[in-house]
């Protein structure tokens, strides 16, 4: 497998870019807008990692590949994907299509179900992955060759990739941790401390489980990479957009605002209201998501959100 | 029970002592060095946080107490319990004891088997808690009416305690972070970043979770405030001392050095040895304690460390 489109120029697509070239691969990258590259070779929204001259940019997209790493934020991916050549996908999208409620790997399989794919999720910040850090993620699929087929061309010493065949739990964790990153920041903005925000984010931990647990993945799932280790990065880090948007929040500023400065995407913004539609649907009890999706949403202030989010009668654990 | 004593003055046991004033409680506090208390009325070790003139601060053991909160570091622990009064024990150390590998609990019942012991873990930051800012913690006792009892009184709607009969997780959770807080603070300090980081903690909650099994205690406390929770506030805070000993030893410092500069105990430099003798004992493998401890004692350098924390093979998560 030699051949590999990334499609999508954003930061994490371009970190991938990056990564797969690295690993030896010819890589092609399908941009909206490829004109947008830089006099120095890279793309505006990871400016500090030029793409070397071999990796072409185009708006055009490929008639063959051997593997598409689709990296197009989730409520575009089914307007890319009916135009993806007959190959494998990776899926590097995170977050639930607002009108359908379906995960990524659920888009794909009512769009393209003649392509098999796979989903990967786990504590990686792009500039990080595009410096050449080292890192770890996981790639689920049905089923584990079909993982392990995908996983093989583009794991290396540096960026391990770990397999799952609990896409639920996989594609859950990568939703979830947005909101909770929101409720993080938020907790943090308001001045409440540190303290808070890890209590926060293990209540949290545990309400993704147990949504996960209801709709048939595996809590173990959430204590792993794609659950735990993507949370914690994205609540403790000032460079996770949904935490800055949290951050803002808790500080005061209204949402519009607090979106307008952001670059890219605050995922956790519409997975929120999603995630909430989808325990209610199982009738499990999320009460970070809901006051989030509440505040959000203008129905909750701030001081009633925070209120919400700290009270909690004590109990057994 | 009104009358509550706090043994130890270092910032934790002063952050308690004045958390449990604010309850209603009449709060002594036992410090092996009264008269250094400052004119502020404040400890050295939680200068900012003068203690309100109606906490006496003495080095007589009290006679009478209705709950005594131990605050004294674990490898003291033992010179310390015989001259408490009959009454409860809230143990509020985290570690081993490094000459009979024991946990705060068991050095209770060996010491003074005549008192009723709890231990409270959590992600408490004793600055947040002098400051009044809201956090949560467990009480763990082997009867949970032990537990219920002595959370009572010093629960409040700012410091929610919650209980749980699982001491052996709740102890080694407490215990096992700090050593891998010295692993995250390395690896950020060698520029490894915050990806290597995540995935570290993540690794480090797996191997404390298999530690839990084979100690009879359940992995589930592991996802929980004593696990999870307070791993991630040690992991990824400057204001943890573990965290800052790695921070020094990732850039370069000797232990003796890093240890030098540091206020307080770095108390996962002594859990390192003590908890990779218990996962041998039970052939658990830590490979993270295990590099932890070589490193410390010197037999392996930062750079055979450092590889040793990111090599591992990809596979099945």
């Amino acid at each position: 497998m030699t051949n590999i489109t990334v499609f999508g120029a954003g930061a994490w697509g371009c970190a991938l870019a990056l990564h797969i070239h690295k690993t030896g691969a010819n890589v092609r990258l399908w941009a909206r807008n490829p004109s947008a590259r830089l006099p120095s070779g890279a793309m505006p929204r990871l400016r500090d990692h030029p793409l070397p001259a071999d990796i072409t940019v185009s708006d055009t997209f490929p008639v063959t590949t051997d593997l598409s790493v689709v990296v197009i934020p989730v409520q575009h991916l089914a307007s890319v994907l009916p135009h993806l050549p007959q190959a494998p996908v990776l899926l590097c999208c995170k977050g639930i299509e607002q009108t359908t409620l379906d995960f990524p790997l659920e888009i794909l399989a009512r769009v393209r179900p003649d392509l098999k794919g796979a989903f990967l999720s786990g504590p990686n910040f792009a500039h990080e992955i595009a410096a050449g850090l080292p890192a770890a993620a996981v790639i689920a699929a049905t089923q584990h060759e079909t993982a392990q087929h995908i996983a093989e061309p583009i794991s290396s010493p540096l960026f391990r990739l770990y397999t799952s065949t609990d896409c639920t739990g996989v594609q859950l964790g990568g939703a979830a941790k947005n909101v909770i990153a929101i409720a993080a920041g938020a907790t943090m903005g308001a001045g409440l401390g540190e303290n808070a925000r890890a209590a926060l984010i293990t209540r949290g931990l545990a309400e993704t489980g147990r949504l996960a647990t209801a709709l048939g993945g595996q809590p173990a799932t959430l204590s792993g990479l794609a659950g735990i280790g993507d949370l914690l990065l994205t609540c403790t880090s000032p460079a996770s957009r949904n935490y800055r948007m949290g951050l803002a929040l808790g500080q005061g500023s209204r949402k519009e605002e607090a979106l307008t400065t952001l670059p890219g995407v605050a995922e956790g913004v519409t997975t929120a209201s999603a995630l909430l539609s989808i325990a209610r649907r199982h009738n499990v009890h999320v009460p970070i998501t809901e006051t989030i999706a509440s505040f959000l949403s203008g129905s909750l202030t701030l001081a009633q959100a925070q209120d919400k989010l700290l009270s909690r009668p004590p109990g057994f654990e």
